[in-house]
């Protein structure tokens, strides 16, 4: 399975802080997901054109631990690699870091490839894991 | 054309919230959003199943004026009502309102029925037409 | 320890849902947090107050099972109890379930008193302690 | 006044779009709000330092026209520029583009330099209106 490690970047929107003045918890999800398609994106692979082809890629978990408060504006650098890919379960784990390089946050999330007609699970696509194999 | 008005009630979430220790700007559209569903439905309308049967209903015009903050778990009234209803054009004006009957701000939008298939304008539906006129 | 249940409501907006056409992962969270909030309140406890008492309750770990999509205007039923209360530490479990009775997404979160002044972890306040024995 | 503009960048992210399958139109504010800061800065000039010398500038008004709707991984560019600045008041204009240069939204701001400490109208601090005229 690839060790490939993908360096994401974003920039904390002032949207999502709330009144504690730190990044509001829900916010690590969304930077995952984008930090995940990156990485898918480093392969070749297009979520948004599996999307059209009619596999999409629901969560099924989630699970972060919160470390170190982020701020308005902070830089983070969400570090994504692939844990697990085993029939229509993919598993990733994230690290995000401040730009000290200090832990902020550190997420994972299973995820299962689901056939958008049928609604039902189906193994990962065949060239999807040949490039993650 | 109907003067009906209708009073939505939303309680201020946290994540709402920004470090201004307000509910920040981009919200209101959202309570709108509520509030307009809702008014629909004293109707007997349902905006799920209008999209459902293949109109939906974008905005194509979004104005907001700010008077007075709102905070973390406020209570605010938004009183939704009709302003015009012409060809495929719809506006509506909302007053929100703190549980003082203060005004927190005044939005008006402009949505436009669009048919989902052509993705082009379409006329308000007949029935739909009836019964806000 | 208190075995107290309270059930929040929510109706899924607009704005919460995806592309996929159901509710966007990173929304369980925020309905989870107000649903902690009425969980408290039914204590006499203010989660408000507390902060403005100089007392905040970030979270230090968010684990959500996601079990079946929710769609927009969906009624959301959330089932709060507390799980555990340490020292500075207090742990919730949330059940989501549809109108069905079905369920939508299991959440465990574990939050962290935190005095404001010093930002460092602080024992459950001897009042809420006590309430919640 | 400065002719400045300033392009920015944004790539549209997952939990952006809703399930008509475009961007949500509460974003766009939000997208304006980061290119705002960005215009900013091209000046030297930080907002979260603002806030920290205690001025703070909330919106009055918002004002979007939705033009075309924006896909999930879309870039848009947001080009930025100053309309107005008198007194504790500052305009802003934003005209949004897709890839192909065709316009998403054009929106308008206006917003108000405050206080933190009164709550209430100050004028644009000297130092940044000699940079900004």
């Amino acid at each position: 399975m690839t060790q490939k490690k993908h360096v994401s970047k974003v920039k904390v929107r002032y949207a999502e802080t709330d009144q504690m003045g730190v990044v509001h918890h829900s916010n690590y999800p969304i930077y995952c997901e984008l930090a995940r398609t990156e990485w898918l994106e480093t392969f070749g692979v297009s979520y948004r054109e599996m999307e059209e082809n009619g596999i999409m890629l629901p969560l099924s978990n989630l699970n972060v631990d919160y470390k170190k408060p982020a701020k308005y504006n902070d830089e983070l650098f969400i570090i994504t690699s692939l844990k697990k890919l085993v029939g229509a379960r993919i598993e990733f784990a994230y690290r995000i870091e401040d730009s000290n390089k200090q832990l902020v946050a550190q997420v994972f999330t299973t995820l299962v490839f689901v056939d958008m007609k049928s609604g039902r699970p189906t193994r990962c696509p065949e060239d999807l894991f040949k490039l993650l194999s």
